[in-house]
């Protein structure tokens, strides 16, 4: 029997009969500004399921394992069972959001090179930016893991940069989340969608991700519409 | 004729008839959380003079270099003209301040070892945490000027830490700022005080420092006063 085992802001996690698998539910439910801005909002569950399995897929062919098995309904995935890191990896290609606020950098300006930053996964604390000193002093990952991290977050980087510039899409930053599975193997973890992505039309600018929440921008599920069609819109399971 | 060149929130600075030589004035003002909270506190522009005048002789002896040439009044020094780069150094031995406040980590726990941070030097952002790859991208220090940094202040927090057990003080923390001279050398410059330095009695843990401005917890003064006394007490011009 399905047992719930984690409910969080976007998603609730069950066992299934393999101990090693798990399944993850997609909810219609947006939250932003650490949880302070909430809505449910049909269809988002879905969108996300749909454009994470799509994304995860891409990113096998090209060599990067992930945590996904396979999208099972609208809303729900296989996955592996990891254990997360409580590491919010960032990717940034162009400021915006918070490191155009924080730094005084204007929104739009494209980096010199990438940029990786770390957050703690720490609702309580508002998930802060940490240097790798305060990674190995709370003990969140060693350093081998933070370089395994920063790793995998520029080669996916390279590949959704191409993946999304190819959709007509500007990537300007995206979190990521990894974790460790029954071998200790670092897998990407979590999902790759417009919730974790910031996502621009290359021709108008138009924001194609939660930023549109975020900022009521208009509606929600017709820019991740628009994300998934270019991905080869909507796959029967 | 001394000019004004400056005027922060706990110094002045003048011109002298040497271009490469300026006259640092310590006022009677506290500040703290960024100019929000705000006090004229007779007495302490002497003392943080006096202390750090004392601290850079002291860091001199150890072979560390800084910007201070002499003290020539109670509230004056004199010092070589650098141009402050835009970084506030902090090293850290035990937690406390926003470092607990930012990760979660009680106040008084030993780190288990000194932890480098960078702060960007702008006021209107709030003097932000930044990490090599900001301070990179902001141009505010190249990568070996950021070792270089990283180094001294590790260099200078053995020394100190020294100076400050032998007076039975224990440094949690501390922020530096380093210049550069006119060949392009990088020396430590602004100060070394109670307004800079977290100072604990080590066998009452009593706040020797701006703490007791920041959270009200008596006279400044009085602390500070302690501080000079344990370095070896008012020294005449």
């Amino acid at each position: 029997m399905k047992e719930m085992l984690y409910e969080g802001k976007a998603k609730r996690i069950y066992s299934t009969e393999d101990p090693q698998i798990v399944l993850i539910e997609y909810k219609d439910s947006a939250t932003a500004f650490n949880g302070q801005k909430k809505a449910d909002i049909t269809g988002k569950g879905r969108l996300n399921n749909e454009i994470t399995s799509s994304l995860f897929l891409k990113l096998k062919e090209q060599g990067i394992d992930s945590h996904f098995i396979k999208r099972v309904s609208e809303t729900e995935q296989l996955v592996k069972k990891v254990s997360i890191i409580p590491l919010e990896v960032v990717v940034r290609n162009i400021a915006a959001g918070s490191f155009s606020k924080r730094l005084g950098v204007e929104e739009g300006r494209p980096l010199s090179g990438p940029i990786v930053e770390f957050y703690l996964k720490n609702d309580d604390l508002g998930d802060p930016l940490v240097t790798k000193s305060h990674i190995l002093e709370l003990k969140a990952a060693t350093t081998e893991e933070i370089s395994i991290l920063r790793d995998k977050a520029l080669q996916i980087n390279e590949v959704l940069i191409n993946f999304f510039d190819n959709l007509g899409v500007n990537l300007i930053d995206f979190k990521l989340e990894f974790g460790k599975d029954q071998d200790g193997q670092i897998l990407l973890a979590d999902e790759i969608s417009p919730d974790t992505c910031r996502l621009w039309d290359q021709k108008t600018n138009e924001k194609l991700d939660k930023d549109v929440f975020r900022r009521d921008l208009g509606s929600l599920t017709e820019a991740y519409e628009t994300i998934l069609k270019r991905l080869g819109g909507h796959q029967h399971v």
